[in-house]
């Protein structure tokens, strides 16, 4: 067979704010060619991409790639990459079969790329009940990080009250629903009226509201105090946090949206840091996901987690997006607080 | 018998910045008598006070009673309050008997008192081979503060690095040997010469310095990264430590030194708390002594601990102060970092 065309994304410069569609993040649609059923496969597999995994933590792996930090940074002139969810086509490791989907941790955005073992590749069952499209998200890292991380962290009781911001977003969502089924109340921000009432409509939180017209911390001061901060935006809404948590409270901090796309690190300094955290015995945890996980994390995420999204005890919104062509387009309204629930582009039949 | 005259320090009124002897702390040598013989002991013991502690957090107890922190606010008018230890000449309660030591956590600065249970009296049995006074220091609360914290939160591993703020007072070089016996590096920083000369050459911490003349930053670039911060300061050095920790550090919050004594809280903001925290894996906490000791702890603090110091292996250093007409001056001593290790005031004789 000779070689078709290649769809691809491809990450052309690095961008000072937003990436701009054109311009950062380029489709290019018959720059590069693969021969199906010639091309070399290294023992590994060669592989159709079926769903493309969009997140906000993309963004920081566009930078200066002399700048260090948690997510290695993506190669100017390559195609980006990210989490993505393919199809065997053919292959010579004997654990991946033509038609298995596997998930690619650090996939190429393109149609068809070749990956080994060494690539992360690993194997899917296609879950019940549930699109393939989950393992991007409330089955795939996301889901991974909520559920580790209050594992880890949380110390989640009965009756105790937590608060987390974003959380409408797919890790957020996941955390208020995993807090209401240990029996907690949950407080949970979210910058959109329509994500509002999803919180209060279908995932059932005790208290939801719109950061963007209702000050966080009038509503702490109404609802709680609280226990647990599983904080998504860092910023001031961190600050606010340390004055309405109880004695013994636990702050996660899972991410930093507040910093992300702007032209400098945000300026906004926690004060007097020590004696928050002292007065009130205060445990505070960051993560990285791939650092806290460990075989019975994993073991207990399938175990117990799963069978939960699986029977339907954790529900999850999906935007979903068709085509190759749209992605630069896709990932900037990700930004924008447009998409609900996991951004994920379908770029190919399952 | 007749009443005789109790020595008090009266606790006069509440200081902006450091107490002024006479004026916010006042000795007064008569304006209070007792009766050894017939004082009406309600089920308790009349205790002669031997040892009084002189602690940092004791400025913070010297506030406007409205304002919440963490250790209760002496009472203005009365005598100030902190541990003493105390010798039992009467008793109606069984377990204390005449000539026993006694420990009250929150003991009146008189040179006589009546104390019951419900005060929180505890019998002290004399250690081996260190004084009495050891019950302040290495043997009481800051020991239990260094022991409790390291074992809860610290996770030392041999050959790690651990970085300790005001490495020469009784909570900071206790960490620092603890770490020692535990096989790690340890950096200590302090504000006096003679104190860097202590850390080094009787504590034999690997790298010792004087804050007031070298920076931080640069001792723990040349020295770190670190693992372990175990912070007694707060403020900037807390920020460099985060510049300087290991993925999966961890940040032990103990004291916050630099906000005491100032008209108003220091307004150093440690910026991006999230991002710092998030990208390296980072576990902060702090803590109040008392909300973190349990059975389990006190029991180890007997059996692992106790030994270190009754052996020489924890060594200390003792400011003592004579008789209860310079307590007012010696309290003041202790913030002008003037004196060595723990400060007590012997008051009477054992």
């Amino acid at each position: 067979m000779t070689p078709i065309p290649n769809s691809r994304i491809i990450y052309k410069a690095v961008p000072k704010g937003f990436p701009v569609p054109g311009e950062h993040l380029v489709y290019e649609s018959n720059s590069a060619s693969i021969d199906i059923d010639n091309a070399r496969l290294h023992g590994g597999a060669l592989v159709r991409t079926v769903y493309i995994s969009l997140d906000p933590y993309l963004r920081g792996t566009m930078r200066d790639p002399s700048i260090q930090s948690y997510a290695a940074a993506n190669q100017v002139g390559e195609p980006m990459k990210s989490r993505t969810i393919c199809k065997v086509i053919r292959s010579e490791d004997p654990d991946f079969n033509p038609g298995d989907y596997v998930l690619a941790p650090n996939g190429d955005w393109s149609l068809h790329a070749v990956f080994t073992k060494a690539d992360g590749l690993t194997k899917l069952q296609k879950p019940a009940n549930v699109s393939l499209s989950t393992y991007a998200g409330v089955l795939g890292m996301p889901g991974l990080t909520a559920f580790l991380s209050l594992r880890a962290f949380g110390r989640m009781k009965a009756g105790e009250t937590l608060f987390v911001s974003t959380a409408a977003g797919v890790v957020g969502s996941i955390v208020a629903q995993l807090a209401k089924l240990a029996g907690l109340k949950v407080i949970g921000s979210t910058g959109d009226d329509r994500k509002v009432e999803w919180l209060k409509e279908e995932l059932k939180l005790d208290v939801a509201f719109n950061y963007k017209t209702t000050k966080v911390a009038d509503v702490l001061k109404e609802h709680g105090p609280i226990d647990i901060y599983y904080d998504n935006v860092g910023g001031e809404t961190l600050d606010v946090a340390f004055e309405h948590i109880n004695k013994h409270g636990r702050i996660i901090l899972c991410g930093f949206v507040t910093e992300y796309n702007k032209g400098e690190r945000s300026s906004y300094g926690v004060k007097n840091l020590s004696s928050k955290a002292v007065s009130k015995t205060l445990s505070i945890n960051g993560f990285v996901i791939w650092d806290i996980v460990d075989k019975e994390g994993l073991d207990a995420f399938q175990e117990e987690y799963r069978p939960l999204v699986e029977q339907g005890q954790i529900k999850y919104q999906e935007t979903r997006y068709q085509g190759f062509e749209i992605i630069p387009e896709a990932f900037l309204a990700m930004f924008n607080g447009e998409n609900l629930g996991k951004t994920v582009v379908a770029v190919s039949e399952e």
